[in-house]
């Protein structure tokens, strides 16, 4: 990988400048440093140092061969990747594409690195899928664990947050209208469950990651040769365990769910956040006020603006991820041969690009909330404001049978061109025995919502654990070090 | 719902004509009486039969007006719709126009044909949302189960599949090019193995299908108005059992995972078949030939094609049903308010769509699997058509530590250029004690082709049943009551 | 086309009944009859008659062959399909499976019904794909003209509204906050830009709509067997003029731009008019209530909804359409050989779904523009919401020079609290001299909003016709008139 | 923007690393440039500084303001960006968070860099919106050209191709099926086409590309109240003059089509070289074998392989840029009040993934065409594979007259089974005086294969220029030429 490019000091070559450092992406950056081209890159080497490693476990590969690798390429514990090894990121990709993948020069570069010794069994018996197959799932373990912790904050604050308000009695909108009361804590609550879901599902998904090791065409038929078929047939844990992925049942090479599924439980995800950013930007509006973010976005023309920033950038990534999990089913569904022409490839950045959304929304998420303020006045206002056509549907329950549909849709109708409903509801002669003043209370018209927010808080999950002071209790993946994960 | 439209000579009304019969989409034709609109219309009419009947199961309402609402209605029984109720779905369709959903009409109607004594306890407390969603899970539900009976009629046709070819040497392909040996049967469990996880991940969605009850706000509010809040919150069971759905834990009026997981499975399962069409479909084309399906299309041009048709349709289903995936996540992350202002309507023909495709293209699929024939003539040709190169990797691993890899990349060019490989190798003086004919026997370079094969059959799944001749063993769902079934 | 399904009593099959009658999609419910299968039907036997047609005029076919089949099969006139053919579309369907296509069967439906005479001029020389493209082509030329028409209608209705409204102030949102002020009339001008733009591609893109005629694989050869090269090359002119369409520069058959760019025009008409109704619906929000829908939804539930419900079901196709549209791209791309192995069948109903929206989503948008009114209390009350905050752009020109960039911050800082801005403005001594109502006052700060809602009246279109008194100009059968669209 | 990351010797941060150097996107390395950050970056400062310059050109801003202006931060010359201005993109990407989008904090950096004189022109008026649309639209004019360049380059490479394979016969494949002859010069100028039709299409998008100049709220007013309305409105021109970009009739912060229509004909220009991808795969397959690219691409493990490495590079951009193309959609569609609340920050790194995928696969596509052979005994090989089963179709219309339909369907069937079908039909008694040699010669069953390649060289386009010899004119430079695009 010869370049012209002037070196910089640490001999790194500083051109071509990167092609992304989150210029276009607000909403990721600080929080996507697990799916950078680094990060892949240490992947990549650490899967092959991971194979060497198996190789040794299955007692085949010399136990030096597999310090000299480890040692050589930066190898750190499980599930960590490489590190200083060396290999330049920049040059990694422009020689990646005359074979149209990453692994083919890597592979060069790591055999150029390892004592002579040790070359032999640097990418044995794999083939370039294997390697960034399993490069890619070691990411998204460490980005989806990341993803869960802050899908975890957002539980916990959220759980806090509907706690908090509980009690403040606030109108329900469908398609745009005042509809019922509602309160502040249970939108919350069903927000919440929303992100419960997604986290529970993120979960099964994060920890069903495979490994991937096929060799050329699915049969590790390379492999068999070199250390037999029983070994062969070992090697796959031993692989995986070095990686802190899941033991494949077989080769998945065209098989890919572990990439769709995935992607699913990413999308979910961004869906969950996406439906409180949603909430929160029209709840911010300067005519509605009862929400606003704790940290509002500033405007370069207009100093007085409050924006609900982190929302806005939030949204930004629930409009885009479904269609990146759309391409996702694509390559998928199209997967041709023993590896496919064109729809492997189309995974790689995709894949990629929706860890990263989900990090960055997720991770903006745990932090508007965490930052939300409740205006009570406006809640109340606001509720206030069709006077007792907010308890419509229950005045026509009490009063339907005493005066008939068509007097009670007169009076709505009345109330609706400016008179005041529970007004005309007390002028009624068969109103007389009702009270009134309990009847259009909206804090008396709640219904159920008490209860499904308490049961949204009892829901498996850090909020709720009567020993959540112990951080081992907030573990997504009880599996995996607790240190990791908390 | 009354209409100028002119009857024709049976009374029905004969304009406008029925939107879509089918003609344009000939994966599904046959397969999605599950999803028409008049299945959609009986569930309507049965989510409202079983909120009358949940609240006679609660104990509030008289078992008169159940039987009596149950009977005009044509209640049949769990989960099978209503059927005979007289609604006429094109009307209804109209008449749903000016509030934006059918519910609104269909209440009406249904007022109108129960007994006046029962009039009050249609609908009561529910809101249009519950009444669509509840019956778009039914509907779900059923066609889902159905969606499943195909995947598990394609895992045993597989099944068998990948036995009969167990042996049948074939060349796996990568990139398009011939790369090392693999099986017929080998690519087979590859596919089975994709059926299989979609089966499984299917039916936990579609076993988790809620039924959906939260007034109009999602507090329930006015069925705790009506029969107190310890029957409103009993309510939800006897409601979801009586559709055979899941009792939900709390409203999801927006909290749509229910919606997107059920999408990410059905476009998982036609992922599934889609793979499996996009080889069949490049395995029948005429150069390779290795495989043919058992009823191929004609043209309407030349007398000889004979086309992969059900692959071609299968495929189609596979390029489509993706972004209508995508559509139902996007619904699901602008879900703003207690009732989004579009998202929840754009769900409603997406989600029908995508069961549509999933019917028809795993019917389709049940059907080509069971139809493939192997050419092993084919086969065996097209594995020998690059002599020895198709195991060049193995050559590599015995010859490049007899002859460096110099020489070995020589060899290899040479054998591109035309040469017969196996000679070159037999005229290597390094290789005198080498078996030549054995170690360019591809089938001696099969991996764990047989391993893996046999683990994919031994996956729980009815074709590895023991008692997979009793054709009950296919049974799409044997947790499930076979009468609910089948 | 047999069939064993029992006749009702009127003779008529009642088996399968329709799939889709519209119950899912109230949004074109009343507007899709040029796009239903039955219109489909009707095109392409009009393709087949205009086949023969196109023989009748290169002076092949016989006179009397031309005349039969056009009677026979209920030909009406250019571009308008064929009726009363008999063919029965379920039939169809279902036979259309097996081959992959309903061209194949509908072959052989006309040969049986044409005089024998004529039977070898019916579909000569053609390919399935010649009919359905064309078939398509017809029905999206009709489809797109009545999108147009629609948009027509909504240009008119906009003008007319910005013009009333153009002096309106009201507070421009950003963000969902306030920020300075505009009025109602540009906001509209805006909206109008946008469906004259869309308008125009559209109209580009129908009028460009081209017939298809390839034969078998492109080539035309069976029609040069037939009739010679010269003929064959001169029969694409009649064959498109019969139909209405644009004659092609050549087979089209794997170049899939008149697809891809039909479907892009009609998701931009979509996004036009999606863009609308989502600012319609925000600005009916309850604490909004700038405008409102003139025939606003019921509920089934609160007697007092009033739901933007066409608002509603427009932005429900927005949120749709473009995940369609990206369909019709991916099946442009893969569309693989001569003819595609299923890119070709994904776009039939993508497309004609595309359509459906368009026409619906237009229509409605025509309809609520028309009806939109404006509550011009509410604009005034809300853009009063925060005072001279409105115009804190403004102010910062004018008073930062006078008190510095850090007095002024704190000034806002302080209105932002609850104190009233210009108050404090006219207790600043540096503020003497100036004009303080005036400088705060919102209509006094409206830039070019006069200048910019002016020349989108000027922009071409039927609403800024010289005539345009003249409520026949707005006719949309304007564009019917053949010189205009072709 | 401080940071505690280490300098290196140049004085920029080296810490964070970047996000995206290319690792994952073989297929735009080397040719991402004009998109990466740093080009959005130069685009930025280049757009505040045509603002300073456009208030020099309506004679409100001093000449020394805008040459210190220019000359601090770098000002090439039209349309080229700013170069050594010195802003840090990662810093200003993490600064950019707090406020949602990167021009607030560069307007600070800006106006730190500028002689204080010139301060209070920087940004003027102007809004972040203003700023970072017209920069995005600064990099689409740059890199769209570039694209242009390379659909150049490709048409008259495939030019080349179609007229040296003119009278190469070739099976043509429909379902993947043999169906009649073409030649290989016909399928290159279907794709000829194909890339003609969407560079025509680019084309029209890039010279319509807008600035934007709105202000804060779409109205101007900020710079009305510092210049005046005719100096403001006098303004938009030399502001996009400065920019190389094109006049806007009015501000379209929220009528997007700019940005859609871009991406559409992106997208299109993908579709266009992935159809040529897709074949190129296709018949580059081992059994095929029709094709083969220039430099195949090598394997990790098999040293045999010759990949069709450029096609599956374009195939996989191919297959996400859709998807990319319906966000932009979608943010369209959704672009709700003055500002959208999300969709705008959706768009940014959506067009540009889509730029750089239309750069990477358009440049790829030039190449692959240009390094194509055609292994015409692999041609001619496949032709014969099935015999005169290949012009079945001509035989139908010479022997169904003489035979009937039932014998002639038996022939073919004869003939599917392993009969030679020329020999049949010798034998048939009424084909005695029929010259089957000729008949059944697929070089006399071309149709208008000559004729339709003939017309695609002679469509407007450089291949086709009188001047084509001179290599000059492929010189993508003429498209610089500003006659020939602005």
């Amino acid at each position: 990988m010869p370049s012209d490019a002037p070196p910089d000091r640490s001999g790194a070559r500083v051109s071509p400048p990167a092609f992304d450092v989150g210029l276009l992406s607000p909403v990721s950056v600080g929080h996507d440093a697990l799916v950078s081209d680094e990060a892949v890159l240490d992947a990549l080497v650490a899967v092959e140092v991971a194979l060497v490693r198996a190789y040794g476990e299955v007692g085949v590969a010399p136990a030096a061969v597999v310090a000299d690798v480890s040692a050589t390429l930066g190898w750190q514990y499980e599930g960590r990747g490489c590190r200083g090894h060396g290999i330049d990121a920049v040059a990694l990709a422009e020689a990646a594409v005359s074979g149209g993948n990453p692994v083919i020069p890597l592979v060069a570069e790591l055999k150029a690195r390892v004592p002579e010794t040790a070359r032999a069994w640097v990418h044995r018996g794999a083939t370039s899928q294997d390697i960034l197959d399993s490069a890619l799932m070691l990411v998204a373990y460490g980005s989806g664990r990341e993803v869960l912790r802050n899908l975890r904050r957002t539980e916990a604050e959220l759980a806090g947050f509907a706690r908090e308000h509980a009690e403040d009695v606030a109108a329900a909108r469908t398609l745009t209208q005042h509809a019922v009361p509602t309160t502040v804590g249970l939108r919350a609550a069903v927000w919440l469950r929303g992100v419960q879901r997604a986290a529970a599902r993120l979960e099964s998904a994060v920890v069903a990651l495979p490994a991937q090791l096929g060799g050329a065409g699915g049969t590790l038929a390379a492999i068999v040769e070199t250390v037999g078929a029983d070994a062969a047939a070992r090697l796959s844990e031993p692989f995986a365990d070095a990686l802190g992925l899941a033991v494949p049942d077989a080769p998945w090479h065209t098989s890919r769910w572990p990439v769709t599924e995935l992607g699913d439980s990413l999308v979910q995800a961004i869906d969950a956040v996406g439906k409180i950013a949603t909430d929160v930007a029209t709840l911010s509006r300067t005519e509605i006020g009862e929400l606003a973010e704790g940290a509002a976005g500033g405007s370069s023309a207009m100093p007085q603006k409050r924006n609900p920033a982190g929302s806005v950038l939030i949204r930004s990534a629930a409009m885009r991820a479904p269609q990146l999990g759309a391409t996702l089913h694509l390559a998928s569904a199209l997967a041709a041969d023993e590896r496919p022409d064109g729809s492997w490839h189309a995974e790689w950045p995709t894949l990629r690009e929706l860890l990263r959304l989900a990090l960055g929304a997720t991770a903006n998420a745990a932090r508007v909330v965490g930052g939300l303020s409740v205006d009570r006045a406006a809640v109340a206002r606001n509720l206030d404001l069709t006077g007792a056509l907010i308890v419509s549907e229950r005045l026509s329950l009490t009063l339907v049978p005493l005066i008939g549909r068509a007097r009670f849709a007169a009076l709505v109708a009345e109330a609706s061109g400016g008179a005041d409903l529970a007004d005309l509801v007390r002028a009624l002669p068969e109103a007389v025995d009702l009270d009134v003043d309990a009847l259009v209370d909206p804090a008396h018209y709640l219904g159920l919502a008490h209860s499904y927010l308490d049961s949204a808080l009892r829901e498996p999950g850090p909020q709720n654990d009567s020993a959540q002071n112990d951080s081992a209790q907030y573990d997504p993946a009880q599996h995996d070090n607790p240190e990791v994960l908390s």
